[in-house]
């Protein structure tokens, strides 16, 4: 809420279960190595196809979190 | 199916528990005051991130319903 | 991952249930009539809404298949 | 052309005549409760099908008018 | 209404009088071969011009239509 | 159709009639200072509002032509 | 942060001084008769010319505002 | 120049050479199965990469042709 | 209001004060050959960067003007 | 660098050849009437087919010039 | 202006003050740690909203960098 | 193929020769640095010019590596 810098990262989560399975999966991986995570944007959802069904769902989200300075 | 016309607004519900929800819940508390309503379209799915996991999801929507003569 | 030529369809699967549902219900009726389905791109989420909840899923997804030659 | 406020609603309006006249129909029904209604922009254009002929032109459009402070 | 899948194609009308006859146009020639068409989308319209008149209207639209089970 | 150069311009036709009059209207009125007018594409489809009605159309289209070498 | 819903409503703000004025002026204009204003979002920025100067700024923005149950 | 009805498909060819041989590729492989191709449109080019080159180029085009009335 | 043709034209104009002075730069230089300007609208806001500073502001600009008949 | 105004013209260029052989006529074309010439932006590629073979490719580009003051 | 190959990174920085400032905010911010910055794009101009006044103007720009090989 | 994160980077590759080549280049050079390139997808194409001929082709590409967990 102050003069912070935000930066965005872009990732693709992927998930044999659900497409927002796709999402919560980038975002802990994503926090693994960076702090101060903030907010998510989709722009894309794709997926996989095996034998008639969705094998992956694939979800790309831009992911915002606070420099530090 | 006549020659209606229809109003369209925008709404972002938002839900601890999934993407679907957010929707479902913004077209649950927007009937309470909108008769009519009709179809929704999403234009936006974010979120807000906590501990690494997601906190709020926040889907965005347009919700359209009949104008009455 | 050869020099393959891949088509497009685009299709909307609809659902009582969820959106994810709606994407599982478009593959699996196209597989019935289009072999070698390889993957899809989600190009909209809409809905009709029915006494203040979602009635129908309906998302519209593009599939591409392999052809061929 | 002085320092006013504009809003913008969205409508659909429909015809089973013509495009156009999807468009005064929007605009007709608007102007019965809005006032100083200015400028329309199109954004889609769309429409029923039966019978192999178009049943309904169903055409959405943002109309502006001046807040009255 | 019900759990249908739907295919969109995606054609363009020409017509020497009007835009909204270039939309006709390719409806009825794409009802000649598939059934259930159902809605019209229209993406973009463009024409050729000939001595400074308009000789061919040229609109391109999405047609949805009931895949049969 | 050989290795011809095109040029683009952009004009906003208008019209007290109709939305394809204010197409025809621009591509006249360019024609009389530019030759080899050869297609058209709508870009915009906008109107003033007049007294609840459509007071102008006024369609923005680019118009392409041949650049004499 | 709470599980609230949103409402979104586009306005165009004007103003001779600047484009961030316009801003301005729109926000305080929509905030006399709609309160819980939580963020904006600018969509397009315009202005009208008069003797080769900008005479009003006119940007338009989607404002954000908490709907309460 | 008729009043011709045009139909659109969407493919992705691919090449190891070059991403105007994968536009090259596509259109050879769909000229086998559909007579009266008229003219493409590109809408992406992708591709996959291996040991930090260029493995496949992936292009994938709009193409159209007249319908046979 | 009347029946006029208006042309757009596109121009960059570069300040290294501020946003907005780029685009009062773009539009004096252009009213010094072209007359008749009515209104603008931004599509590009860009600049360059030296010594961690914006150098210099460049913004992207559609000017209309009308046609003499 | 300094404080110039540009100004932005749409071709489309064509070659039998190759796109960045249309990209190339096109700009050796336009360099025979306008000086200054500074950039370009592809933005579109289509081309024309004959016998299941590119006929012609055809390159839309903005390209970039500086206003002389 | 040589064979360069850039890096760009998208920040979002604020401001109390005016849209501008935020962005000299986010390029001072990333000018501690990244050099040879080059260029800025916007991409997106939002804000928070606090008693009907603007509280921080966020302004989201691409900012792009040259790689040292 | 199984359930892992990809990120996304965005770089500008340049090349004297031509556009694929641009491509090339930016792929080499980010090679040195990140292991696991997966694909690329082009998002603008541009260039400088010089003397009435394409100086520096610049394409600008999104490419996806897998993070290693």
């Amino acid at each position: 809420m102050n003069e912070h810098t935000y930066k965005h990262i872009e990732l693709t989560g992927s998930s044999t279960t659900s497409s927002d399975d796709a999402i919560r999966n980038a975002i802990a991986q994503a926090s693994k190595t960076v702090r101060n995570l903030h907010w998510f944007e989709v722009t894309e959802t794709r997926g996989h196809i095996a034998d008639g069904k969705v094998a992956h769902w694939q979800v790309t989200l831009k992911v915002g979190f606070t420099l530090e300075g």
